[in-house]
């Protein structure tokens, strides 16, 4: 039996060979892609955001303990706050998501760092798809901050819950904008601590004088938790679920999945144009003699990138 | 007399003119740049990166301040915490700089969002190539966040500094690997505050723990500023100022130029080569029936784009 054979008849330890194959781009990755891409997938993908120390693991860990619980099958994908140079990863709370592991359908993969911001999305878009196509009912992925990384997850999920505490206050000001666009549904974790009903006033607040208090019809929630307790987790899952439903009824609509899928289908054409041409520039030794013109004040680089795009033709 | 003409006689308004023709990207924008491009530009490119709410703005006025008084002419960016889907802009304190522009040749230009975070730096990297050629001194970049926005403008200046505040002290448990690597200066701003002292100390702590106390042997400095008050600013400048000798070092070593010239170059391709593709693929009417395809199960978006870039010779 092959790998994906065993793959899919739901052996956990063919699922990991896969993501690891596919993380690690060995041959012919791309055609195992193309061959477990299932757009018929009945996963649903739920982002989990926010700033750091904001308590995303806790409310990740509750959140899927609660799918669990209705009988739900439950994978995670972790994406590290690592060093775009140097690739270390940092633990952080990670450690206590191990008690998930020991209970029912539960898959955790932490993501290493794939170098640039980009390279990190797409790798957690490929995970996402081996996960969709073992078949979980639930993916829960968690990025940290408000970098592109996270607008390229939220993008990719379905819901996207963006985890915010008292202490975030001065962030909140100035990160608002880029939040908002990507909330499905804001959480203020910790709110036992001073300040969190200030917080909770000023999001609101902000989402009504912003005129954008819904998006494609759907009203924003701003929910109270304290995750480490389980206080509001119920709140919160409901409030998933309403969403859950929403983004079904968008689906009805004409042209949504197709207007969904053709942005995936460009995000992946750009990565692969990007990697193809950075490997063929480096292994071009006439770039170096261009440098050269450069550094010599003989040209510049804006006319040497004119003279190389003339050189590739779509 | 042409705009080029003006500008190249130090007129402002040409100046603004050949900024807004670049951030518009009106039509030969890519000429003018190849043309105002100045590889022996003496101008000293300084970063200023940090969370929101760690003064920035103040330490990028007050360091304007000591650079103007020295007699040297300042160029200062800032690129806005802009959403990257909505545009809209918060200003937050950039009021304050308002100050400066009515002090000597300082040139204040606040850069509005391009869209996703690879237009935004792109922008900014040409917006400094036009103050380059105009012949500033000093110019000073303020960014937000720790995000690819930052690591490209970080690339892009001869010196960063990171500045952080005790509040932050949660993020820098988790940000730090990032800041590390972008950072030549840590400065811990509004050090008046309780906790200043414990995040100094866990700052030199952790560079030493991970032997980034030097890179190509400058020994990173955390300076303790309350920038508001002027406290601080002078210890910083003149760190910056060591900072530019080593940097002045590094550039008589062979093949040092060489390497920072074929990165932006590679960046730059990079960036247009992206554009373009969008553009076509854009306007390709074949995607729409391809998207039908994924739509339909019939195909996948990895097989459509091994079909598309075989389409594409470089």
């Amino acid at each position: 039996m092959t790998v994906l054979d065993r793959f899919y008849k739901k052996d956990r330890s063919a699922l990991s060979r896969i993501i690891s194959f596919i993380e690690n781009r060995e041959d012919g990755y791309l055609e195992l892609l193309s061959r477990i891409y299932n757009i018929s997938s009945n996963s649903y993908k739920i982002g989990i955001t926010g700033p750091p120390g904001s308590g995303k693991s806790t409310l990740v860990d509750k959140i899927a303990i609660r799918y669990l619980e209705k009988g739900f099958s439950v994978g995670i994908i972790a994406v590290d706050p690592t060093s775009p140079f140097t690739g270390g990863a940092l633990l952080g709370d990670r450690i206590r998501m191990q008690d998930l592991a020991s209970r029912g359908e539960v898959f955790i993969r932490s993501m290493a760092t794939r170098g640039s911001g980009g390279g990190l999305s797409e790798a957690t878009r490929e995970v996402a798809i081996a996960l969709e196509s073992y078949g979980f009912d639930i993916i829960l992925i968690e990025t940290v901050g408000v970098g592109q990384v996270e607008l390229d997850v939220a993008g990719l999920c379905d819901s996207t819950v963006v985890a915010l505490v008292p202490e975030s206050g001065d962030s909140v000001q100035t990160l608002k904008a880029g939040l908002m666009e990507i909330a499905n549904i804001f959480v203020v974790n910790k709110a036992d601590r001073e300040g969190s009903g200030r917080l909770v006033s000023e999001l609101r607040l902000m989402l009504e004088s912003r005129g954008q208090k819904q998006k494609e019809g759907w009203i924003l929630p701003v929910i109270k938790t304290e995750a480490i307790n389980g206080v509001g987790i119920d709140t919160l899952t409901d409030k998933i679920i309403d969403h859950r439903k929403h983004v079904e009824n968008l689906y009805t609509q004409s042209g949504y999945r197709e207007k969904r899928v053709k942005s995936e289908l460009i995000t992946i054409l750009d990565r692969k144009i990007r990697a193809r041409v950075l490997k063929e520039l480096l292994e071009d030794n006439s770039v170096d003699s261009y440098v050269k013109q450069i550094v010599n004040g003989e040209s510049d680089p804006y006319s040497i990138t004119e003279k190389l795009m003339r050189k590739i033709t779509i």
